[in-house]
């Protein structure tokens, strides 16, 4: 982790200016009948979760082209995403992925405990072979016509909430590749069939106090259908397995031009809204940086978000789930931290009331500028505040350089070489 | 109506070679196992719905272009429908749409008795403001947030089904505008509450041998979001009203790349296919002939509806909704009507235990293979037998030229001038 | 137009907030080395035409829902578009369709005299078949198959020229909907080559102070092709016509996903970049008001400009181009000519030679941070302060609402019944 | 290779099938005027390359899941492609891709002899690291801010082209992955003009009687912009490098819903059509088995070639671009050429004399007719008669099948184990 005195001095010499830009800000919502520490007390109790595959360089078919210091295991990656929280404040918890991050119970929690970390949902594997695997996903894992591969990948998930139970974590999250890539190549009916069938068993072995997320996905590794494609088909399986059953929404996965702030809407009412994966994307599963390519439609999920807080059972959990091929993986999850915090800092500055008051009197163009006007209010003066009150750093990028990271891991991590992806 | 002996004379002339490719066809279909006089029975039991507003020239929001012999009214609608049936013998039931087709019912039934059609499901219109209406529906029907416009929308189906039960329909078919063209303008929560809220008061207007078809629809009118704008918003609607609503697939509705086969499977699972309105596009609601753009695609439908038939409670409605901008409507309907049942008879093609044994081996390629088979057979003879030892037409385009209807009706109906859309 | 003295009365109201916010961000932008008067000079300076047929409701092919106070013609619309002017000053100029706006030149610039407007684009109208006119355009314009009808709208483009040059415009602007329906329908390379035969004629009668702007569109009214589908074709039109052609882009005119901000770099660099018609979008040509759905992609457009910014012979036109469906047809203009401004004020801040320096070095982290940075900039003072000086209102849309403008021309011009759109 | 008398006997068994579908389709074709023969002898010579690369199991970022008997070189992929040339008789020149095909060149040719085949296309990577390269592509390669790391990608691209003179090449593919994955980090008119610089380099290198194609790509492996991002792109850069330079159309390569035929028509108007990657699509780059998702479309693209064959200069290139994820890749590749084949012999069937006349009349339904009949003829028949009577199978499947060529291979191929693609 990074020395403390590190965070201190870069802090301090921000700290002025910070001070100057919070009290303008809320000088200037105060105007508006908000109060910036009610929004910044909100803002510091928000978290999310950071996959510990994420601190990796992450790559597409064609290629991976790896970054100085990659960690070497799940130890490194917890290293790694212990720094990510010590500068942001925001990021208490890591998802595991199994087998990547297969270790000793005992090792995982050790580690969590030193490095100030906790466990969020596991994440099962099916959608590659693992070495030492006896039989192979290449033609689907828990939709597969034989029985015995089913039940390989119903056994794996059952182990991942063995492990998850043994290191604190209270979720399992399922996303499978299944599919096809050509038309006939599966009955779509029977496939899906199979799929609840396998996914039944899971939910049997689901201890009372866990949630099961499955996860939808248009398309990609499966290129003509894809057994949970979409969020209708998700809300299916929900509504079958029982009331631990949860849809997690990856931001990703739609079709191109699909409104998704709807589906978070839809899947709230249902009572079935599981969570979100985090990221952005212009063409597909592109797996970029929170906020990055549409801002604007991040706000705008929060915006459902922050409209439906406080109702009964209304808990979504919250994870960042990004490809990092060209930053460093451990900036750009800081970053995206940020990101989130500051959509859902925005959309707390909706006037929900006047926003109804228009709605109801059909002022399209007053109802759309309440959303328009907390948009693009530059919170990050409350962010930062927030970050440095509890600790962190006023500016984690400029911190997390200023601390030499990077070049420190690098000489204790060996170099991993470019390789192809998947294609050869 | 065309004079019988045209159509006699026109199929004279192709008789004998219509039997020669029947038999040759025959031949080819038998070394596959398969009887080709039990397909030809199966695809003359097979019809569908023709929208009485199909057989008027369509527009877009920049222009209509009408052309010759414009129908005046619903009985000048009926005279076309009847001359699509008598050739095509596939299309013998016609959809009204209200307050479109308003008129007294007994002469609605009278002028189907001497046309020899019947009257499929009703479709309101809460999409306009029709003249005389009170008040508007610019915010909104079924889902406005004035309780007195939403009351309007509900006593307007209650009167479409009111109509229907008069003429001998047994289903409303409910598609609404509503939504919003700007984030914020709606509370996407709010308004899918006050539409379900309405449709419930229809739902308990219906009687109980007729069924309910609620629409989705991913964009336009609206531009932002729709309030049924997917099939997992219409799948929780018709879980919502109970067992006589169901969920309607018009191939037009969906965001780009989404797989609709999927869809159809889906719906048919969860018991709640309704039916459909078929057309093709390549962008949008493009409203074209059914398989003018992607054949392929309409085949993989049916393929889904054949793997179904039979089941329990299995029956989806099928219609054609198309909108006839650069075509004499007749003759795209009749074409399309060739073109649906085309889509089922190779679909029939399939060797689905064939098909299962690939697919539960695992072989792609040869599942794949079965349909691409039974799709590229051209089954042009079947439809054209079964046509002809029908009544109808084996070249009902020809037949229909040949005729003259569309000069005879343009000397009756008054000519209509092109016009602007929306826009201005 | 508005008394000015509600808009003294309004801007006294808001001066002191406005002098405390703008003195806030100026000293937020020292730190960063940004004059914040600089930045207001140059976003005073700039100006975006508006379409006469923009103050008007708009509609779908389903209907349209007038408002109050329709303009019921050329010279209504054009006291519009003055006070859209005089409370924003930054759409001095207004842009005319024929046939639409035909009126006596003398009159037209008569009236701009009167309101302070100038002429800017002149737009054909070969789309619609206008009242009086002898030959169709069902089939197609410039680009159908009768060299009757290619004739008649060539000459109608002249005649648009002709009534440009009476009133001081130097451009004109063609969008076709020419195309087809259905593969086949048109021969793809001969409809171009006519297209690009009848718009040699139109250049030729272009005066040489003159500039012609062809505007492409993927689809609509044309579902299958479109003459000038993309960027690419109209590129090949400049090309072919010669040096006083540019392509004109309209933000809603690209296939989901496209990358529009390269679009504009690639014109750029071909010298062929004529401007712009802003609007937002999400689905297709949805011609919403400028930055509703994406704020992001738009200041990503005048990224790309400021960065071009200074290039010989580069200068884009600017106008916005959006259908107001929903909302009072001043009101978005008024707030979409503000966030045209928005976009640009927020491109001015990005520091380029930081930008330059990331990009060089591969760092595509702080790269990136530089455009969000700059795009999150609260920059409202900046606009409302360069509106204000300028004689403007701090606040277009209070001061509009408290003029009472839109009861008066309601009291004055008769009231327009909703009706269908080009569906019936 | 497979040993002839298995196809023989596998051909005898078919041989009276074939007979007789031969002459039922021909007496059928003879009705419309045409002769089966004359297409039959075009088909037959009609070839498609096949890529040394399309032989191995391909991958996604997410896994790889090879097959038995796995090519281990380009000489075992030699051996793969010969026997898909030896059944299908559609196939006789391979592409090769370098490094991974690197080898001695008067091996290469010596084997191609041996194999009766010949070398297409040569084809550079760039966007991988290779061992042993010295400078990473991580940030892009011929577009790369770096002045050495472009001419090492320049000098990667001569050195393909070395190689290909020396075993009878007279083509260069260039395809790379450069874009950005943030607005932001890279110029994107900046990188475009390296790109440029650095391709006329390459073109200088390029022998007389070469030809150089540039591929376009909408996104991946870049997610936010690529360099040759579209056809209009790819057109500049052709008009920009000279005479020699063509635009390569990959069918999965453009954003969703775009016309391809259009873009193929625009190219050959433009005279820079240089040919074309075969495969599918539904969602991105799907490299699906060509026609196996939208086999009209695939028509249609033949429609426009037919349509231009004979032009002077008329030329392209054909090559079959394929990831064979989940199907034994021969077994793909024969289809494929077949179906490659199959939508040139249902161009051939257009009655272009009718079909301009209906253009010309405006009668859109009978000219779509026109193509539509055409791609509903089933010309199976054809395909096989002109393979039986080149030496190839009837069926090329089932004596592929039948001949045990993949479990030879395996036997003596290592096995490769799955492994993860590009995520990890």
């Amino acid at each position: 982790m990074i020395d403390p005195t590190t965070i201190e001095a870069q802090n301090a010499a921000r700290a002025a200016d910070l001070a100057a830009d919070y009290e303008a800000l809320g000088a200037r919502l105060a105007r508006r009948g908000l109060s910036i520490d009610a929004i910044k007390a909100k803002v510091a109790a928000y978290h999310v979760a950071v996959p510990s595959w994420g601190v990796g360089t992450g790559g597409t078919r064609f290629a991976r082209f790896p970054g100085p210091g990659e960690p070497r295991g799940i130890f490194d990656k917890l290293d790694d995403c212990a720094v990510i929280h010590q500068l942001t404040r925001a990021t208490p918890t890591v998802s595991l992925h199994i087998p990547w991050d297969k270790a000793p119970a005992a090792d995982l929690v050790a580690k969590a405990g030193q490095t100030g970390l906790a466990f969020d949902a596991m994440n099962s594997n099916t959608f590659q072979d693992s070495p030492g695997q006896s039989l192979s996903y290449k033609h689907g894992s828990l939709s597969n016509p034989s029985a015995e591969i089913r039940a390989q990948a119903v056994a794996h998930n059952i182990e991942c909430i063995e492990i998850g139970r043994a290191i604190g974590s209270r979720a399992l999250t399922v996303w499978v590749g299944d599919g096809s890539n050509f038309p006939g190549q599966t009955d779509l009916s029977r496939q899906f069939d199979r799929y609840l069938c396998a996914m039944a068993e899971i939910y049997a072995a689901l201890p009372d106090d866990w949630r099961l997320f499955t996860e939808h996905k248009i398309f990609e590794p499966a290129f003509y259908s894809t057994v949970v494609q979409d969020w209708g088909t998700n809300l299916m399986i929900a509504q079958e397995l029982g009331p631990k059953a949860h849809c997690l929404v990856d931001l990703g996965h739609h079709a191109p031009t699909v409104n998704i702030e709807m589906i978070v809407a839809r899947l709230i009412r249902a009572g079935r809204l599981g969570g979100f994966h985090f990221n952005d994307s212009k063409y597909g599963d592109d797996d970029l940086d929170t906020g990055a390519i549409d801002p604007f439609r991040l706000f705008l999920v929060f915006n459902e978000l922050v409209e439906a807080e406080g109702r009964p059972g209304f808990d979504p959990a919250h994870m960042l789930d990004q490809s990092h091929n060209v930053t460093d993986p451990i900036e750009s999850l800081m970053l995206s931290a940020s990101d989130v915090r500051r959509a859902y800092a925005q959309a707390l500055l909706v006037d929900r009331e006047s926003l109804r008051g228009h709605q109801d009197a059909g002022d399209a163009l007053m109802a759309a500028q309440c959303l328009r006007e907390a948009f693009r209010t530059d919170v990050e003066p409350i962010l930062a505040m927030a970050r440095s009150e509890a600790g962190g750093a006023i500016d984690p990028l400029a911190t997390y350089r200023a601390s030499g990271y990077r070049a420190q891991v690098a000489a204790e991590r060996p170099a991993v070489s470019g390789a192809g992806g998947g294609i050869v």
